[in-house]
């Protein structure tokens, strides 16, 4: 069980996606962060990353990370890419190049031309390049995948793929920097809601079918007037194995929270599953009645079990609410080691007294189920 | 950003706690795992420890532990304790009257007696003592809270809690030893589904009305005949600051999954939570709609938005499909190390072949939405 | 296909459960509303009657229209009493006594011996003597009751019912007539909450288990102070055959709208359905997933197949958005017959012009689905 | 309050639209069935007219039926086009040009041509033409259709409307005679399940925004080999107060049962009903929480209002399952009177002694609420 060691690129201090790699890849503990080049103002970087623990494999940039880490026996095991999107392809095919495995944020690149030579590189390095399409993650959704391609739906007929969402409507916040860099080409290339959102259901729909897209036709536009790119879009497609495609994405679906949906037609089943619900999984076998597949249930796929944490009827972040209990005394302790008062937001995990009074309460319940249900007290003796 | 110490007892090799623990306890890279007597048999709990990098602070037993511990100046700074039932208070008492902060497992005690002692400890010592009740942590649950005690629904009137589920509703599965210990009085005490799971549902209910159940008169029955303890409990109470509450629990709801939920009802609102839909929180203020109150909104409570770790819309779970993407990846990886086939179940992460494809489909997406919807070509020219 | 003769006592004009009953007996063409003493006034009910066509049989009170229609060979066949609580009992037994069927509102009567009376009067008289439980009405009710008497879930052992709604949560409105009435012991008897609504839940409770009531223990609280009687109560029972219950019934939870609902949990199955979405009822048989039974699908019970009348899929309400357009029409011809203006409110069906509209929709659908999807004008040609 | 007297051409024995209309048409008791020529085959037409109470205005066919109509003072004041879709035009001409007002079933005509002709003559005539796009009736529909009307959702940008269902998918049943009419192109014309459903969804984003369909370009592909005719389609348009708009239409779609919904996007807000639970339209203000608006609620739109039968909370199908208790007590009424015994699946209406036993509970609730919760006998003395 001994950690592989993990490295990132980009991700710094204040960001919202270095956080996510570094919990989505220590979460099993099997990568141990061990290098990094987190910010492209190098002292900084260098600073934040000795700060989470890298001593002297935190570096200034990533040419300096790339020219370090080859030298090492212990380099590296895995490199990944989260840097702005314009930087992806010459970071991407530099630790590649040079023996690296690779997870690059999506997009993996700016153009089609550059995609293939980063293919091209990984084919002929044997290296691992992979994309961080992190939805296909979901255990149902694997499962979905697998019964796909066991069979349970027969052939598949047509998919049909949402990702519609109400995050950019407000015109007035349109020219809102925060928001008005996603529909700028500059930026963001050819396209802004369809690259940014519709491109994960797109990718869902080839994961759970097994299929790849040959043709498209698209309806695309911008509903707000100053934006030069579109924020909704219809998509038809047709997949290399028969299948009929419907993709839509918005960002002005006010109303709509996330909206990644996927649903599945074959010739002898249906099935269906959204983001925001993702324990439930949706099954109609031809001539039954609809059924609800329920992550962790007995029987599932390997695909499914592997990627399961919790148990059955849990919701999938129990983990994190149980965590929560951890980050809480985290700083409980950390304000009594400083000498300083707790952050009152944080003083909410349970306490002994909690636990005694559910003792309590236990042996209230007991009693007064055995005796007709009479009243009693249910406080400790210490409480009274 | 030093890192705590952190131990556990109990947790050892095959339990489901232990990794629950190590992978809240290690979220968010606050604890680092430090030292711990895993198993009650003493050398298979010092291997384990050592496989999980515990080194000579891998213990044979929590006494061993106890007394190495308390004599280092970098003793951990917390233990949890994650053993059976029947040991909690004596090794709960041990660490806080040795100085240790202790999250102790739920029941912290078999006794009413034993947690009055604990407490009175705890408040001696001056040291920590937290109890496990985990669902607490849901972010959008700490926002109830937060809601109540700003009276957002007014002074509450009543409580409704349920943790009602179907896995135990089996008779012909009921002297499965899985299953049998848990009506057993020798193992569990004098409360079989109440003591479970029902607690869980009560703390809420005090967690979020910030109320104390004072009286409650219980309906207990066992559905099952070879059951001398309950799997079926209705209780009713009532709480300190004058709520009344009704709370259900049940093994025997053959159809429901988990079924924790809580609904709080004030003068002047109410408020509805789920824990298998934990991202949504219905509220009606008096005389208004019932709206939807989502995880990780704008303008939430402190309580709230602490306990959030990804954004509005995506399911609560979703760093753990994300995470799921690194798991395949470390296995791709250590089978590539040990010249072996990858497990076909991890082997699903979106490759450079995805990206590729992804950047073709954009541009066909702009070039086809800017040509009248025009069907074109979607694959990358390498894949033609 | 004659009709039988239907006759209404009480239901006048103004009042919500006159209009009820007149559709729910004519909806079928199976009764024609022939006689009636609609209100206690006597002239209004006899105007009120003649403007409803029943002519000389137009009542000016019950007394009146029981010596007449006794006399009668065409006599109504059946009668209903939709007045005050507290008349049910006297006029009930009067038409019972003198040949008649009866529906009577619910409650039948004010005190247990009056009930006594009535029910020795049907089976001395041989005569029917209905009470409207309406709720056990729906299609998808008698489907579970169905299967629970051919044994889809295996003997019962719990049934869990609620009725919960919050439209009389607001304190400031307690003492507005239009709700005080409801919680006055004079009008209404010794119950509130429990009579008015909880009733309906538990008679369900015994409707779908074919299972009588034996005993039962109450916990009843008037949330709001001024009210003597309860308006939330928690009720555990007992069954003839063997099945535990609960019971919840509120009229102060805020954000709950109507909340009738019911799950039953046998030794080999689940049910729940909620009288909030009726189309759907969930069935988990033991060890199997959960499953949606949709009203109006195949292989239904008889007495599910003889109570529905749209086709699966459909809202049950369908035909009520039918008649709409019915309501629409009637306004529109009765505004011209009178030379007035329609109300602008009905004034919504849909016209030739759809029709034409739909008509070019489709050809354009058509000819654009065989050319690649081209643009095409949607517009009949009179309208470009 | 005299009715308005309504004919019906089609609808004759056995057919399901015939039964629709006249439950729809006669629901408010606002038209009186008073003529009908209801039958292709003559006498069957008119047999089946009498013993539905039509008397000698039971025609043998339309002509008969205009041309005798046509001569009374008493005329129906509508008549109702149910005949197979090829005939609607002829028929509905006739009536008009001869003075009658019309409700057509969709589709009016076969051709655009056809169409033009029809709204031509029903403006030169100025009778009434209605075309039964039944699902505009439904109380919510009306109020979002005022809602966008008032600009709660300020300009609309999007409509995303949807009709897809699952019950063509089986191509073993393709070319039963039940399902593959649908597909023929010599009985449906150009369009099938467009046609046939996704014109419903059309006509509703019509209806809901106020806007006219101005351009189109279709997506139809045919799932199933041996259809010559679409049986799934995406439908983008364009409508002429600006809004763009997206249409799914499928009957491949398993799992689907009616998939009738739409979503409208304005500048300022967003709006989501769908058919299958037509009571509750979900509401987003920019800025603000989802809602969920209640059929039924307070201070709707006027055009809600008049649409809505039942009180807030109840399904919209209450008043059928309420008529269900008539139609038993019509079966156990006649049952009598022919001497014979009743269909045991209608004998399920709540008896006097259901009244009996909801009063005894009713007592035992009062009581044991009052004293502290003691269980006490729940029957009526005479059945201890």
């Amino acid at each position: 069980m001994k950690k592989l060691k993990w490295g990132m690129i980009g991700g710094g201090e204040g960001s919202q996606i270095g956080p996510a790699h570094r919990l989505g890849s220590g979460l099993d503990s099997l990568f141990e962060f061990t290098a990094g080049a987190l910010d492209h103002r190098s002292q900084e970087g260098i600073d934040y990353g000795k700060r989470l623990g890298l001593g002297d494999r935190a570096y200034g940039d990533w040419q300096d990370m790339l020219s370090a880490e080859k030298k090492r026996d212990d380099r590296v095991d895995l490199v990944t890419v989260a840097t702005p999107n314009s930087t992806h392809f010459e970071i991407t095919k530099a630790f590649l190049e040079n023996g690296f495995h690779v997870l690059c944020e999506k997009p993996m690149t700016m153009t089609v031309e550059e995609g293939e030579e980063i293919v091209k590189i990984a084919r002929t390095t044997g290296n691992i390049c992979a994309v961080n399409y992190g939805y296909t993650g979901y255990s149902l959704v694997r499962h979905m995948k697998a019964m796909v391609a066991r069979g349970d739906i027969g052939k598949v007929r047509l998919v049909n793929a949402e990702f519609a969402h109400g995050h950019h409507a407000d015109a007035a916040d349109a020219n809102n920097p925060r928001v008005r860099w996603r529909y700028d080409p500059a930026q963001v290339g050819v396209s802004a809601q369809f690259a940014d959102c519709g491109i994960h259901a797109m990718h869902m729909a080839s994961f759970v079918t097994g299929q790849e897209v040959t043709k498209l036709a698209a309806d695309t536009v911008s509903c707000i007037d100053v934006r030069t790119l579109e924020d909704d879009a219809m998509v038809n497609f047709r997949m290399d194995g028969g299948a009929v495609g419907r993709l839509w994405t918005s960002s002005i679906a006010i109303g709509r929270q996330h909206g990644l949906s996927i649903q599945v037609f074959g010739e002898t089943g249906g099935l269906r599953w959204s983001q925001e619900h993702p324990n439930q999984l949706y099954y109609m076998p031809l001539g039954e009645r609809l059924q609800i597949i329920e992550r962790g249930e007995a029987n599932l796929s390997p695909e499914a079990d592997r990627t399961t944490r919790v148990t059955i009827g849990h919701a999938e972040g129990m983990p994190l609410a149980f965590a929560n209990i951890y980050t809480d005394l985290a700083e409980a302790i950390t304000a009594r080691k400083e000498g300083r008062d707790m952050d009152p937001a944080a003083n909410l995990y349970p306490r002994a007294e909690d636990g005694l009074r559910s003792m309590a309460a236990v042996y209230a319940v007991a009693e007064s189920g055995k005796k007709d249900g009479i009243w009693l007290d249910a406080r400790p003796p210490m409480f009274r």
